[in-house]
This record gives structure tokens, sequence and C-alpha cells, in this order.
């Protein structure tokens, strides 16, 4: 899809609306679109082994640059071998720039045109970020999927600071593609910004798109603002990104984000809800969010769903895993976590499916009739 | 081996010295002896699913009737099908009296000679246990083994407080077994106390021997006395338990302890020390306890052990456990517990095999070799 990188391809193999289903092939390995990317933030997608991730069907993950390069440190992964290694991740890996979290985690940050400095979190220590050393580390990590470094305001924020943030964001994005250089079987992706402002999001989505990206992202959403002004800029942004490079919405999100947004035209997804939920006592599935802690599932012997194929919904009694998240328990968190990542990697595979089978409307209509209709009875 | 449950018995299969292995066979199944049985404190083994530790080679665990009486309720546990319903172990469970932990962790206790009155160190509430209900509630968790009430006294202690003790536990011996009865298939063991006084020691195995108990444990050590004098008491106790019954040491220990103790006659153990250390950044192996948190491993791609089966800790390099390790990461404790309970059951089915086979002197002075040796030098 990219000339420097003919190994790197994105197939469409079916749509319906502005939905599509198909494959992003890297060196790496195939990720079938659209895709979540469970979040594996410090190398280790929380409370999860590597291998049980591989199983309920993801393709790639997420690693956080942020947190890599504080600790161990990106020379260190990559004198280990790189991240695959480090983490026995075998399939691809997306990184992000750490540009997001330099804002959200770290102290004392001061941005300017050149990038940003900032203290770590964990020691105060002093790091900077550029674009250029933002792919560097990225590179060092050996991530197969390179996010240029951008500035992601919150919403709201006034639409001079938004475009001042997002001109920034074009500048860094030629500068990380000029770096990132040719990388066979790798790919690097712009990133849209411009907030809640309609003629921001086009403009940057357009100079992106003349800057010939091999993917692109929608950053500085699900950042504070209602889902519909999250899924107005995606319908806003989408006729301006080429149509035959996958489209990454960043940091998304609950179930009905996912399904409204690859009716949209969305391909890619990463959130930290499913595990973040999990360790906190919350389970996704079909009848909707529930919250293991409620009295109801206290003497209650029934599964989260027994239908699903994950052992953790089937196998287990609402009563244990009410138990497991009262007493603070790690395998409630475990549990739940691989609960969550079933039920988002399932809910993936059924759009998949819905959409090569011309049936993603109605696939759609009763998910969320079944979410709405909510969990079973108590007893 | 008991009259009165002809479906549970003991065989020995070969002994070395007083070292010996054998079968323990309950209703819901074989215990392989020597025996670890890995500590499932509130109704899991902290960090594992249920299926790891079963493949791990550990044939039955051990429940706290303290942990669960106070949450979630040893009614709410019968109600939902017993302990092996709610957690999913299917093997056998040996669940403790609860005594020890009402003296070690519960606020306000009163001891009195008919039981015990504490208050709860989760909610502050209210309970009582008495033999006949320590009883009860075990059987209401549907353990295989069950343990009488008894007064454990912490180390030193005077004579009198301990021979007081003693008689108070022997008391309560004959009423847990009158409230025991008969249950086909389940078994319940008395426990000799005596502190670190051969005479009083003698005494209590000796009229618990009278008793005809199906099996025996030897309590009230590891609680801060030197590993020789705990060594002495199961010496002198030893003589004095009946040959052909399971004899089981309660709460010990590290891997020597196990050794040194099996090659004096015990045939089962239970310790919070594998998954305890798993969660703290310890991992036990062949070359002796190894610290994760240590700088030393935070640049080494070498496993813990190489030559292990178990895939925490011959596929994870140490740089990545140390990572974890000072990330706090779940995964961590999950990848250490894992490797700790693997090291534990590797070294039972090594004395086991060994004492099979005639071998277990060189097998235990081989073992000790190995940990004088110490972990692999640094890169």
């Amino acid at each position: 899809m990219h000339a420097a990188n003919p190994d790197v391809s994105f197939e469409i193999h079916a749509r319906e609306g502005a939905a599509r289903t198909g494959v992003l092939k890297l060196g790496r390995g195939a990720v079938r679109t659209p895709a979540f990317m469970p979040v594996g933030t410090a190398g280790t997608v929380k409370a999860m082994y590597v291998d049980q991730v591989h199983e309920l069907g993801a393709d790639i993950i997420l690693g956080n640059t942020y947190h890599l390069m504080l600790r161990p440190g990106a020379e260190r992964v990559a004198a280990l071998g790189g991240l695959h290694e480090f983490s026995r991740w075998q399939g691809p890996i997306l990184t992000d720039s750490g540009g997001f979290q330099v804002m959200s985690l770290s102290s004392l940050r001061k941005l300017d045109k050149d990038g940003v400095t900032f203290k770590s979190h964990i020691d105060g220590s002093s790091h900077r970020l550029t674009p250029e050393r933002s792919v560097e580390i990225q590179t060092l990590l050996d991530s197969d999927i390179i996010m240029q470094l951008d500035e992601c305001v919150r919403l709201p924020s006034t639409p001079a600071d938004i475009e001042r943030a997002m001109r920034l964001s074009l500048d860094w994005a030629e500068r990380s593609k000029r770096a990132f250089g040719v990388q066979p079987g790798k790919a690097i992706f712009g990133i849209v910004q411009g907030g809640d402002v309609p003629a921001l999001r086009v403009a940057s989505a357009q100079a992106l798109a003349d800057m010939d990206f091999p993917g692109y992202a929608i950053g500085g959403l699900a950042v504070g603002e209602p889902q519909a002004v999250m899924l107005a800029m995606i319908e806003t942004v989408e006729p301006h990104l080429p149509a035959q490079k996958p489209r990454y919405l960043m940091g998304v999100g609950t179930p009905d984000d996912l399904i409204e947004s690859v009716s949209r035209g969305v391909d890619m997804f990463d959130c930290v809800m499913p595990t973040r939920a999990g360790r906190h006592g919350l389970a996704y599935s079909r009848f909707g969010k529930i919250n293991l802690k409620n009295a109801r599932h206290a003497q209650d012997p029934r599964p989260i769903d027994e239908a699903s194929a994950c052992p953790a919904a089937r196998d287990y009694s609402r009563a244990y895993l009410h138990h497991l998240v009262r007493a603070n328990e790690i395998l409630g968190m475990m549990l739940l976590t691989w609960i969550n990542l079933a039920y988002y990697q399932d809910l993936m595979a059924g759009m998949r499916a819905a959409i090569a089978a011309g049936g993603f409307a109605d696939f759609r209509a009763g998910v969320k009739e079944a979410w709405a209709r909510g969990d079973i009875p108590a007893l």
C-alpha cells in the first residue's frame, strides 16, 4: 500500500455502508479488521498471560511509549531483543507516541515547537520527546506500527488552542514520517487532530492525506466530549481520509462506541476500558455492563454468560466472582479481565463476520437490543 | 484405614529411613505423598487459575476456615454447592480449623474452655468458634480433610502455658472427632501440640493416637522457633504417631524444611511461602531463592531456570520478571507464583520418586548442594 513498504498492505474484503472488513498485513502478521487492540501499557496486558490474549483472537496489542521509555527504558528493551522478545507477544505491536501520556501523567511538562520536556511520574527524572526521538524510541522497541508524535488537547478547548495544536501536530507528522524512513514490514500512522471543530478536522485530515501515510489515526477524541460529538467528528473526517488506508480511532472505547465507529468507517481501536474495568469488578457482556460488586450477585450460582466460549464467563458463578472482587483477590481481576477482553474480541469478530455477510445493520441492531434489555433478572 | 471410613485409606509404597512415599485415598481423589498443599486462603490460590494448580501436580489444596467463615460465609458456600463447586477445584481440599488465624488475625479474641469468641478483622463483627462449630463449618464447606480445633501457642511460651493449651487441644480433639461422626470418603485429623517441650509433645501424640484419628497433624511449629527446634520436635513426636497413618506438618515451610521434615517421616505440608513470596518478587528455584527486585537481573536475558518444565520459569527473561516486579504488575505476581508452586511441586515429586527408588539420601544431598552453590553467576 505504501511504495516504500511493499510488504505492508491493507486489503478491504467487504463493505456495508461506511463499515468495512479486511486485513492489514504487516511483517509480523496479519491484523483482521475491524480490530480491537488490548492495551499492554508497560509490556504486559495487565492480569493476562500473553498466550491468553492471543487465544482470544487479538491479532495486535498496544504498548505505551511513555511508560516503556521511563521503565525499563527503550535502549534496555532494544538490548533485550525488543518488546516482542521481552514480553513474548509474537504478533504485531502498535506503540503510541508517548505524547498523550506525557500530557496526562507526567509532572512539570513544557511544550515547545520542537518537542516536549517533562518529568517522570515515577522518579521525577527529566526527559524529552521530539518527533524524531519518539520514532527512535518506538523503533528501539521494535514496534510494528509507529505513531507520529502529536499534541492532543482536552475538550472543551478554545478553537485557537485547538488549531495551534493541530498545526503543530501536522508539522510533527512530517518530521515523524521523515524520521521513520523506510522500515520493511512496518508502518507509521499520522494522527488527525482538530478537536471538535469540523473545519480543523478536515484541514488536518487533508494535510495528512497529502503526506501519504500508510495509515491514519483519529486522535483527540474520547477526551471528555459526548459520544455524539465524537461520532460527528468521525463522520466529518472519514470522507477526507484515503479510502484504501486503515483508520484507527485512538483510545476508544465502550462496546457501543466500537459498533458506532465501525459503522462510520473505523478499522482499529485501542482502549484500557476492558482491562481497567476488569480490575475494578466490572464485566462487559452481551447483557451490558455488570457490576460484580453489587450484592445481587452474592448468592447467584449462574455464570456471567452461559453461552460464552470464555471459560471465565461461562464456568464461574457470579457469586464466586462477587466474592473474589469483594475480597480484592487477584484471581477476580484475572477472571474479569479475561471476560472483558473475550467480550471485546467476540464483538469485533461478530462485526467482521456480519460485514462480510452483508448483515452488519442487523448485527448492530441485535447487539444494541440485547444491551438495552440488560442483565438477566436477579434470582 | 479407619473402620468407619473404609473408603479412606493410606498406603505406604516405599520407605527410606523415616521417609516414606505413598498414597492417601479420599472420596474425591488420591493424594500422592509426600504432598505439598498450595494454600487457597479465601477460595483461591492467589494469582493462579485453578487449572494451573492442578496441572502443576498438586493433588490437594488447603482452604482457611477463618477467612471463609467470615467471607463469603460457610452457609453461603454450602448453598452454592460447597467449596469445590464454588472455586472449581475438583480434587480434595483440606481445611484448617480456623483457630490459628483467630489467634493471629482477629481482634478482641477471648478464649474459654468451650471455644473462642472473636471479632472479624474485616468488619469487626462478632463470631464464635467451638470444636463443634469448626467441624460444622468445615462440613458446610464440604472439606475432604477436616482439622480439629486446637489452641496454638507462639514460641517462646512458658511450659505451663504450653501444657494448658495442649490439654485444651486434646479435649477439643475428642469433641471435634465426635462432631465429625462418620463422613464417607472424608477424614478428620487430630493435631499434636506441646510447643518445644518434648514430654508435652509425646503426651499429646500418645493421647491423640489413643483416639484413633485417620491422620495426625503436628501443629504449633514454624511459629518463631529455629529450624533445629522444629526438626527435633518432629523427631520426638514421630515414634509416637501410628506408623500407618498420614502425618501433616502444618504451615511449613521453606524447601529445606520440606526435605528435612520428609526425611523425618512427614507426609503432608502446607505453607503460604511460595504464593506469598511470588507476590513479593521472590522466586524459589533449584539455585535457591532469587530476589527479582535485585538490579543484577535488570538486563539479564536468561530465564530463572532454562531446565524447568514451568513456562514461567523457562521462557521469560529475568529482565522481564524484574521489570514486572519493579512496575508492580499483576503479571509479575502471576508468573512468580506459578514459578514457586511449580518448584515446590517438582521438589515433592522428586522426593516421592527418590524414596520410591531408594535414592532419597542422594536426592536430598544433591538438592542441598545445588542450593548451596546458589544462583547462576551474574552476566
